[in-house]
């Protein structure tokens, strides 16, 4: 009775969802603080005390007409010019209100920007590992995933297959750095260079190809690493950013896309961007939810909790045996299986309570994640089982 | 460069941007008080005082991650509890948290169910006059909207045309009662006779036709009106509530999907229903507005409001001849142009500062939608120019 597409997404969705089900029928037997769940990217970090002020003030005295009621679906105009000054300061932009267009999310915003722009059979390119919900981003529109397969020596995109796998069809290029499922940031010299390509494919074939980056990590970046903003490197960038991990804010549902003026059919993607958010039923961002992010544009949360995390865990495996890159922002780490199959390793770990995704979900096999969002006393105790764990498959 | 469904999209939803740009343009001429805008459906009753206690009891009491973390895509099992319960007590039905799924509004909602149930080429059946985004929502899976023409007498659903219409590729039916634009509530007898011939059309088609309901005005009900539950009388019911209208929250995009255990195929439509709120961008309908509601679900608006400016507006067009029926619920009027085209009658409208909607919109030409849910001042300024109106072009 549901659709074909639904059946098909519906089964694609089951190794997650297996997995979230499984760590609850553990955590009944074992009790949850003996269940090792590193497989959900949901932040274990308090949301920055501005969070609640912000509530708080915008509550006791707004008018509250204005701050429940309708407003134009990209979004209020003072919280969109508050958030483009924002960008500005930090990147020596010059964006304004007209570039921001206020989202449910980065989700919401991927999806809004893949219905403005893909006709079907578009094809849409990424990098693996890339977060699965690609797959359904680009295929709710019927455009074509297109996967550059990993380059597993430092997790850099392989731009040399890149190249050739645009073609006239190529509609979008779509990014996340720092990166889901590595942890790994996109270098400055990788950017350049996919920039240049991009150009160059841009001229043969007389085509726009459109640079979305995705960028819900932006603001996770250990070591005081830098992240690129795109579109001083590339004049087709689209942003879609979210405040659900700069501000440990997941379930509130809000971000935004910048779409510079400088984008190609920029006037008419903005209208059309701003009814498709309407007609795929967000209508608009949260309402109170603009106003609380506008009064936060500079807090953002302890990273130093994930960064105990990380350091602990990298440690941890490496000296066991586990190959892995040391993540430099985001709170993911991507590790080598002992294994080749990584699927039959996540069901090794599962019998010592340790809940992992297989890289397979990221396009990527003979790999799994560790979300380390977690409580560092889990990673203390987990490390243990992870030892064990490779010195039985050795 | 926009996809080709957006560039009509993008044209078909002009009229109304035309409609709010021009009602900008001459509020900056006139002032905003002598601009009588009823062209929006953005309710002018403040939210029950029960909401802003609510939204400081939650985040004054509760576990900041709690609230504002992700939960299951189908949102906090306590919620879909509370609302499960509250429906019960209402209408003697026998719900569970496993017949309700959060939603980013009706409008997500609506979306969810459509892109869990249509195969491309379905059809899905709705009444004339109809909220005009179901083009859109329909449009959005490749479904086809069959459009029942409107019965002009008491604009209740024309059932004879409507049997018809019900073809073995019928797969949905979307009704709206109180109605948006007539404000008519689809009376039981109505109900009755429609589940009558869609159980008639199932057997003889050996298919099932889900009827989707879509209830954002169920609790601006006046004089006391019922508005019958239609999983009680017809089996594979869908309903799509909102809370935008009963508490005067639109911007906060928090609704929910009821599921019924009846529903032919329920355990795969819930289970898809899950996933589609998830990969269509939406994730979860937002946190803290979850916790928020259920904690309002005996609160309403003070529709008192609403019902004196319906008796001024009612009383007033009908006494200088204009032609159109009481509304029973919601907060719109649909009058009959003395001209035959309202697209012209809205013109000369704006002439006199109204911005009214035409029936075009709504699949009904020679009728126009007037929101009154605006200042009560505004229509007691505004009705003289009606009668000017009137008398201009009789």
């Amino acid at each position: 009775m549901i659709s074909n597409t639904m059946q098909e997404q519906v089964k694609n969705s089951s190794v997650i969802r297996a997995m979230f089900e499984e760590g609850k029928r553990l955590a009944g037997i074992h009790g949850v603080e003996n269940v090792f769940d590193f497989s959900l990217g949901n932040p274990n970090v308090e949301p920055p005390k501005e969070v609640k002020n912000a509530i708080l003030e915008v509550i006791n005295t707004g008018n509250s007409m204005g701050i429940h009621g309708y407003m134009n679906n990209s979004g209020y105009e003072d919280v969109r010019a508050a958030i483009a000054k924002s960008i500005n300061d930090k990147f020596s932009t010059a964006f304004t209100q007209n570039n921001i267009i206020m989202t449910v999310g980065a989700a919401g915003g991927l999806n809004v920007i893949f219905k403005t722009l893909l006709n079907p059979g578009d094809e849409v390119i990424t990098f693996a590992p890339f977060f699965g919900e690609y797959r359904n981003y680009v295929k709710n529109f019927e455009g074509e995933l297109v996967i550059v397969s990993p380059n597993t020596i430092d997790f850099q995109p392989n731009l040399e297959e890149f190249k050739e796998k645009i073609t006239p069809r190529t509609k979008a290029v779509i990014i996340n750095s720092p990166n889901n499922p590595t942890g790994v940031i996109y270098s400055e010299a990788t950017i350049i260079k996919l920039s240049e390509i991009l150009n160059e494919k841009q001229k043969e074939f007389g085509t726009d190809i459109y640079l979305v980056s995705d960028e819900p990590y932006r603001e996770l970046a250990y070591d005081n690493a830098e992240v690129p903003y795109l579109s001083k490197y590339y004049e087709n960038t689209i942003i879609g950013y979210s405040f659900s991990k700069s501000l440990s804010l997941p379930g509130e549902r809000i971000g935004y896309l910048v779409i510079p003026d400088q984008v190609a059919d920029y006037q008419n993607i903005v209208s059309a961007a701003n009814i498709a958010n309407r007609i795929l039923g967000f209508v608009n961002a949260p309402s109170l939810f603009q106003r609380v992010i506008a009064k936060c544009l500079d807090a953002k949360v302890d990273i130093r909790t994930y960064n105990r995390n990380r350091e602990l865990l990298y440690k941890g495996l490496s000296s066991y045996g586990y190959e892995c890159i040391k993540p430099e922002g985001a709170f993911y780490m991507f590790v080598k299986t002992p294994i080749e199959n990584d699927v039959e390793f996540c069901n090794l770990a599962k019998k010592k309570n340790i809940l992992l995704v297989p890289g397979t979900v990221f396009g990527c096999p003979g790999y799994v994640r560790i979300a380390y969002c977690v409580a560092y006393y889990k990673i203390e105790k987990a490390l243990p089982y992870f030892k064990a764990l490779i010195e039985e498959v050795k």
